[in-house]
């Protein structure tokens, strides 16, 4: 295999796509009319290339080279993969799909990226049926994984098979869709809420702003990590699956929504569901389930808490009302850090990685800073500390859900120098690690060390002059 | 106020409310007729005390008071905010209802969890409206910030304000449902997906595990921090919103779905959903939307990375795939490390945070101790290393995407010693922070140190003896 890939069509479905076979080391040759092609996808390529190698601890494989040809022909000749993005219009599909047949080699997989017609509408009346499928992405289609993979009886045994696996060397998620149905099974879904939106809006119940809220910070965040059936398998409890759709089953008869065509609940389709599900899920009791999603739950929330986005912002919100502020008593070290240990913060062996120790000693030196006057707002003057040297030493280990916290001692405050040492505690103050931190003051504007502003040196001080005895001993 | 909660009904939605409260430092008083309540609400309170004080970078306030009361009028006498979690039974909740409004104070909020009763359909025939209103949460509730909060005509003119602000609190997002129907907003999304749902099910079109696949892989991770909205808002890039709606506005007649019963897009429709999506999502370009999403998308399939969860699994299992293994030539530093740098790693300025750098050098080690054989393998069977001290130099900062490298020195060898030098590199070769590193091995039954298998003390000879003139070097 040369892993070649012709995209065909480079807007922002094509784009995505060409995007996750270049970065993946293919090499593209990318076919589109549009006299604007260009353009368009340097900009889906730019957001790719930021955001793509972000995923990975590792380099993703060196680029492949990208032609822009000016014919259908020579975009397809040789390729592995032809991928059709056109519109979503049966006629035009057809026409391109059989000038792709015309000019691509007879091995190649040729996949459309419909996201409404079935492998046999696309296959109709078109002279070499057998490669061609729908594989089906998501928007972005460089950072989502799912690829709904379709085929039809009229497809060569093996194409979806070789299909699937391409699709997984991408590191996508191809889910082989066993029936053909039109929109598959994904935007089945994504239309009967996209409808019931629209309904709201048109009956004024809810603005764009109250749906995409009552999304993002409720049943949006479970979808990310489960999707429908094990969440109610959770909701059902120890009772099970059968339970739960026994007992939640009426209310899809209550006259909810505009769209009110059942299944008939039978006793057949209640144990299709329930079999379903143990199958799916019956590996873990309920409480294990509840505690995956809560870990999940977890650290996505975290993630987005650092981007300060959706649920994410809810959170920092918060915590600025119920943080307590830092105290300083002269003659005693200030607890600058008193938390949990997160589940992001730990390994595979549930410890906390080495280099969350220091996250948790950076974020005492924060604390100082806020105490001496260094806070935001003075960082947003341009002036600000940076920590040039650490010393730690790991003392003992702490597992997630553990109590921590660190007492700090002000070693020296001198000029632009300021020296810390923390020490980081257990609930019963056992000894986690310690850390020896050397900050120096810099100017925001020339990155270079200059003196602090006269009320954060004088703080400094005063913090120094209370911790003097402390630091002696210590030293 | 007294921030006193009492909590009728104690399953999983009203222990999840208990949690929520309890946690937030309010006292708690719950009454269940259930005999099994205690051991119910356990199981939930163990849960949330294991999740969410996550959620958190400081300390929640110190935990309320728990009581289990034997009747309803104890458990509300003297509370602030009464909710009521009972089953989705009418004439059931108008009963509960009656007594809460017989013994609450005259203050008291009383919120009902009802899924799809209306605050209407709640108060008729209660005694005492004005305070009842409909306050639905979403399951895991001490984790989810989601609360519809719905009021009637009948209902006092601050109570809607006055629970809002509670709600905010306890780390909560109300969202206040400006007009009474059934089900509120995010139960109706959620109905129709399920019965769409129930349809693929029953047709055998697909099976609970591919539905929950098609979901979590895909629009999941959309729904998680973006609505439906402002995602077609980007899919509709720079030609807006309203010319989205008018693209694929025809789609929604065709009968991929059993449920076709749309409203008509008229002109007023279109202009009313553009003009709603430009409030919500107006101040940000296209390019600044997706930058945004990606930057949510990225930081959470990182998050499920850290988890080996739902797309962090898909991820984790293409990185092996992909990663190129370490390798040693005697004389040369070894490259451990070779990446860039995630969006999740930066502080709010786009510099790689301080304890990241330790991530990085601890990545490193972990390539060095695959290198010398202490493997996951090796680690299974109960023997590794720990890292005892670590020293730092920040020589250089560096920002989300750049490229870095760390090249790393066997420094010493002996025993149960390991000591290790690393440098890591921008892209053109600049130092941007260096680590002396010593580890000590350890067997993982006694915690205590003990000399490595014959194997890897061999290795770590033969690499050290590679090193030993970079080493002199070094020192």
């Amino acid at each position: 295999m040369s892993r070649t890939a012709a995209i065909i069509g480079g807007g922002v479905i094509g784009g995505g796509w060409l995007a996750r076979f270049l970065l993946n080391g293919w090499d593209v040759k990318l076919y589109d009319p549009d006299p604007d092609a260009a353009r368009k996808i340097a900009a889906v390529l730019s957001n790719a290339r930021h955001a793509l190698p972000m995923l990975y601890e590792s380099r993703l494989p060196a680029e492949g080279r990208l032609d822009i040809c000016d014919t259908l022909a020579e975009a397809v000749a040789g390729a592995d993969w032809v991928q059709e993005s056109a519109p979503e219009r049966l006629d035009l599909k057809h026409r391109i799909l059989s000038d792709i047949t015309t000019h691509a080699a007879s091995g190649a997989i040729i996949g459309s990226s419909t996201s409404g017609f079935t492998p046999s509408d696309l296959q109709s009346g078109v002279d070499w049926p057998e490669r061609i499928i729908v594989a089906h992405p998501f928007n972005p289609v460089y950072l989502l994984p799912l690829v709904e993979l379709v085929g039809s009886k009229d497809n060569a045994a093996d194409v979806i098979e070789q299909a699937s696996a391409i699709l997984v060397s991408l590191g996508m998620f191809p889910l082989q869709v066993r029936g053909e149905i039109d929109a598959h099974i994904a935007d089945r879904l994504l239309e009967a809420v996209w409808r019931e939106a629209l309904w709201l809006v048109h009956d004024g119940v809810a603005t764009t702003q109250e749906i995409d809220d009552a999304i993002r910070y409720g049943f949006g965040l479970r979808w990310a990590q489960m999707g429908l059936f094990e969440t109610y398998r959770i909701a059902g409890g120890e009772a099970g699956m059968k339970h739960f759709i026994e007992q939640f089953g009426p209310a899809l008869k209550w006259p909810w929504t505009k769209l009110t065509d059942v299944p008939e609940l039978t006793d057949d389709l209640v144990a299709t569901i329930a079999s379903q599900s143990d199958a799916q899920s019956g590996r873990l009791t309920i409480n294990e389930l509840e505690r995956l999603r809560d870990h999940n739950l977890v650290a996505m929330m975290r993630a987005l808490k650092g981007q300060d986005s959706a649920a994410g912002r809810i959170l920092n919100r918060h915590q600025k009302q119920i943080a307590a502020p830092t105290a300083f008593t002269p003659g005693n070290p200030v607890e600058t850090v008193s938390r949990v240990i997160p589940i992001d913060w730990t390994d595979y062996n549930g410890h906390m990685n080495e280099s969350r120790y220091g996250q948790v000693f950076s974020d005492a030196a924060d604390a100082v800073m806020v105490m001496i006057g260094a806070d935001e707002t003075y960082v947003a003057s341009g002036q600000s500390f940076f920590t040039v040297e650490t010393k730690t030493a790991f003392l003992d280990e702490t597992i997630a859900g553990d109590p921590i916290r660190v007492e700090t001692v002000v070693m020296e405050a001198a000029g632009k120098k300021l020296r810390l040492r923390h020490r980081m505690l257990d609930a019963n103050g056992g000894a986690l690690a310690s850390c020896d931190q050397l900050l120096i003051h810099v100017s925001l504007k020339t990155r270079r060390s200059s003196p602090p502003a006269p009320q954060v040196e004088a703080r400094m001080r005063e913090l120094a002059a209370g911790h003097a005895d402390l630091a002696r001993q210590a030293e």
